[in-house]
């Protein structure tokens, strides 16, 4: 029997580098020899047992891209040897969001490598219609940003702001995409906003924003905001955090009939205090969205093959597979690291 | 100099009934002859001094219509006799707001009759470009409820349900004219709650919803509208009530991917508590408004003019103009009485 | 070998009636037991060979409903027994076009009962994904037309009419749908035209607009058009009829800044001559679309069970299956006939 | 009295550069000391006699921008000194189009410097409502472009092109407008098609597009955007040139549910060949529009402010308000000079 390593979480905080089957796939499915795969904060949350504990033992590992090495007897349009990003997506296409298009609250919703095995692994099976082909424009590490790209994409199609909108992205994590979208709409003045100087030099060197606010250097974000947009606020503002005190902020930083891009994940009972007053009166407007999915995946390739975005900067390292563990260990330890890339190839780390 | 009757608010509650000068015109003004007016929450509010209180003396009524008695003489396309509906706001036209169509939150926002002085008197100047000509198809009593019906119409837009959605209406006042246009856009089913018996006997009269539910007789109204809707839970919510505690009954019935319509003003204190997660994660959207505008009179009569509301199981009663303080107190005390109009013509009482 | 009676186009203008095998369904589909099946004028098309000449011998038929008779084992949440309606269009998910939601472009798309084997037959094979369920509110005569109404919905969709919009409908066959539709959104005037007066007859019998223009008894439909709108124009015209001069006469009724609706199919090489001057300086405006898909039946389903539409008016009659043939005829001969409905398991023709 | 060098248009084909009047204003205008005015087409069309004859004599220029002169007294928010760009948009407010916010089809449509007087003089008076502030951060070059920019941004929020999306510019010539906010909205690829060399070098040079397709070296440029797009056609096209032809090329490009964005002014009887077959069938789509207007301006001063768009590869020369005429006939011999500015200020000509 063929067999692959893989590096698999067996029960929370425990994961175990070891030689398994390398997985059959169906007649939907290819199987993919894995390039790359990023690590994501989701990772680690797997790992420790915060998030979906009882999906263990699993392989995860969802900002994958790699080679095709098997084709399914129904797959079309794919053939041994070809590059492939993967959409994560795994929705029933029948139920009621479904029909109706919103695959991300499909009833039976999974992401691969968050609730099936996933890219941290030598190969993993996935649905041949979830593979994209990855053009010869987009050099391996770039292909590896794709996943992120598309959940910043979702979110900018949602925000839909027009030309010479004023955007506040809050949290310069996956926020420097936020704002580099935002960028790439046309949106004007964007404002990223952040407490880390890394992580806004990093912004910066991505030409991100046109202003860069460093929240241990301002007295009040709010105030800043409204200074920054002529005494009007934000015409939108994307939270990328993930807590109730920033989405309050968020809702602060709006000008009447603004519109709040919710994205940062709060835990379910962190609530935020906010005023229907300001939702009659102020007519401000709240959308959202976690993921990206389907033809998010199309666009991002073409964002990169295009050179729209260059996502340089964020790159920290790279890892070999067998090093997974330390490496999810010293992201935490360690907030000048941002992307971090597993190899399953590579023998030794390389730093960017 | 000629005069007429008007009611003046002349300090919190005391409402004086008395013969003032008509007003003058200017340019761009016509001269309005009252023929009914509208008794609205906010005159109850202006009247007792808890909203616009700087504005006083001042005459109220903004649920007017009349037949044109004079012309100013940059007026175009509007002659003496023509009946004409009024927009009671006034915006500058050049505001950060105004510029990008965004009307009702103009820098210097006011309102006919809230603001200057309105329609419980016998004649009322308004801008020319404020007028809508009332076709004859549409009777006196009809015409007066244009303005109630421009509030429902701008929050439909908003709303913007597609053909087939579930659209739950959160109180039987100014909602029972969200449930009728809700209907009137093809929503299916259309859900009315209110604690009131009378008001959704009023409801059903209009045949405004497919389902009227009474919370005094529904154990939990959450899970009523959950039953309702095959355990999905509501595609789009409009709150007309105006409490903290009703928003958020309205965001737990929504559907994930559901829209909140925010219509009932709340005191701007009166903070709701939200959950970012279910931005995020459940998709749940907000948008809001609090006023029709503009070209929502000229919806408003075209549905009226081709009878697709009839408003008539809302009137209760006309009252003449002298009677105006002793109707505004019987509507406090007595809940059955639902639209009341004011005449400066009527001598005497008609209940309808 | 379990077998079927159905209607089999062999060769052009050749229809036989025989005993089939019934057809095997596979792990994703269901078998359909037939209850009725309404004639389309593309069955005409197809039986003279004018259309899908290459995918004959073909058993055409997709206006059809019936109930579960067997299940596949992927297929989930249908039972036999369950009521369904079917979703006739065919698309690969993975394609360009699919991948945008476009499923009506898909590259590789069928149609059931155009492409392959349809419903004018006591079986059908479909997928289980495509399978709606009729609740008990629809009745057996009203299940039948959801297939014609998806395609209303669509169009109405796209064209996305505000409410207190006029709106225009060419032609008086499924365009009595539209005109429906149009009412159900709250436009105002709706204005239905053609040149047959039973056609005519039928929309007022469903009340589906407000001006009911023929052709024959006007001198000028465009001047028309323009007089029942008060000068402007229509803000919206749906062609329903299929040539180039109807498309050219919508356009020129259209108001400038109005939207012309296509929906008639024409002849690939028959052009309209229409002027770019009209909408570079006229804003006029063009979408279109030919058919339902997806979630227009859930759509449609819901329209129906809630009474929102009552297409009574539009039934002729209902003939058994061996009889098809005839009837395709008579429809040819009899503009009078407007749903022509083919039952398997009827004896006796009715008529309504 | 006050006077002024104007540039008068008494007949067709005579200009006269003479000394007037300056104009008076009134209580809701400003006086602006015009800066700089750029030469349009239409200016020659006015001056040739072949549009707006009947408006003779008559001071042109349109693309001007100047500082307030003077202020009447209605005026808000603008002082003596101020940098003002101006739209020239003159609309009524109450029409038909007016109250549903389409003010470019306002039923009495006028503009500043094509149906009254314009920017060819030292000053011209302008409603102040119509002045938009130029922050310091634009030069004046770039100023005097502000107009052009606005008849594109009008263009690019009807077209509304998502992320990704491939978008094709016929025409060189405002065209790189176009191109440069259809990338500035992140589009991929953009393609932009010309015969004249020089336009398209000065179309690299504002990188406004991945693809420069010079008609004279590609056999046939439908089949080139079929190649460039994969073989799929454009999602969006932009006709910028005004021919019919064009519009029928346009057509063809597009893919099956792309939209055709029209632009390019044609005479009103150059009528287009088009195929309702393909607009129901192939979901083609048409929009349109002439000019920008409104917050257009707002819009445009952001992008420039925020150096979104580098028009100075467009600049040629300026020329003395003395020697408009000449240079006027100069554009038409020589397709190398694009933008070209008047100066009543300049005593000799610059070139770029």
């Amino acid at each position: 029997m063929r067999t692959m390593k893989a590096q698999v979480v067996e029960s929370p905080n425990k994961m175990v580098y070891k030689d398994i089957p390398v997985p059959k796939i169906g007649d939907d499915e290819v199987l993919v020899k894995v390039k790359l795969c990023g690590i994501c904060g989701s990772d680690w949350s797997i790992y420790t047992g915060k998030y979906a504990a009882e999906k263990l033992p699993l392989i995860t590992g969802h900002e994958f891209w790699g080679v095709v090495d098997e084709v399914g007897k129904n797959a079309n349009g794919l053939k041994i040897g070809d590059r492939v990003a993967v959409d994560l997506c795994l929705t029933c296409g029948s139920c009621y969001f479904c029909r109706r298009g919103d695959g991300l609250l499909c009833k039976t919703f999974t992401q691969l490598g968050i609730h099936t095995n996933g890219g941290f692994a030598e190969y993993v099976a996935v649905p041949w219609k979830n593979c994209y082909l990855i053009p010869d424009e987009i050099n391996d590490y770039d292909a590896t940003v794709i996943e992120a790209l598309t959940t910043a994409i979702q979110a900018s199609a949602r925000m839909d702001c027009p030309l010479g909108a004023s955007v506040v992205v809050i949290g310069a994590g996956l926020g420097v995409l936020h704002a580099s979208l935002a960028k790439l709409r046309g949106a004007t003045p964007v404002i990223i906003i952040d407490g880390n100087h890394d992580r806004l030099e990093i912004a910066k060197k991505m030409n991100a924003a046109d202003f860069y606010v460093n929240i241990n250097e301002t007295p009040d974000t709010v105030t800043e905001v409204f200074k920054l947009t002529d005494g009007i606020g934000a015409d939108f503002v994307i939270e990328a955090v993930g807590s109730s005190k920033t989405y309050e902020q968020a809702f602060a930083m709006l000008r009447r009939g603004g519109k709040l891009e919710a994205f940062g994940i709060c835990a379910s009972d962190d609530m935020a205090s906010l005023s229907p007053f300001e939702f009659v009166l102020g007519e401000k407007k709240v959308s959202g969205s976690c993921a990206g999915i389907g033809n998010d995946w199309g666009i991002a390739i073409n964002l990169l093959q295009y050179k729209r975005i260059d996502p340089t900067p964020m790159y920290s390292m790279i890892v070999p597979l067998a090093e997974l563990e330390d490496a999810l260990h010293e992201i935490q330890a360690n907030s000048k690291l941002m992307k971090v890339f597993v190899s399953p190839e590579a023998t030794d780390r390389k730093m960017f």
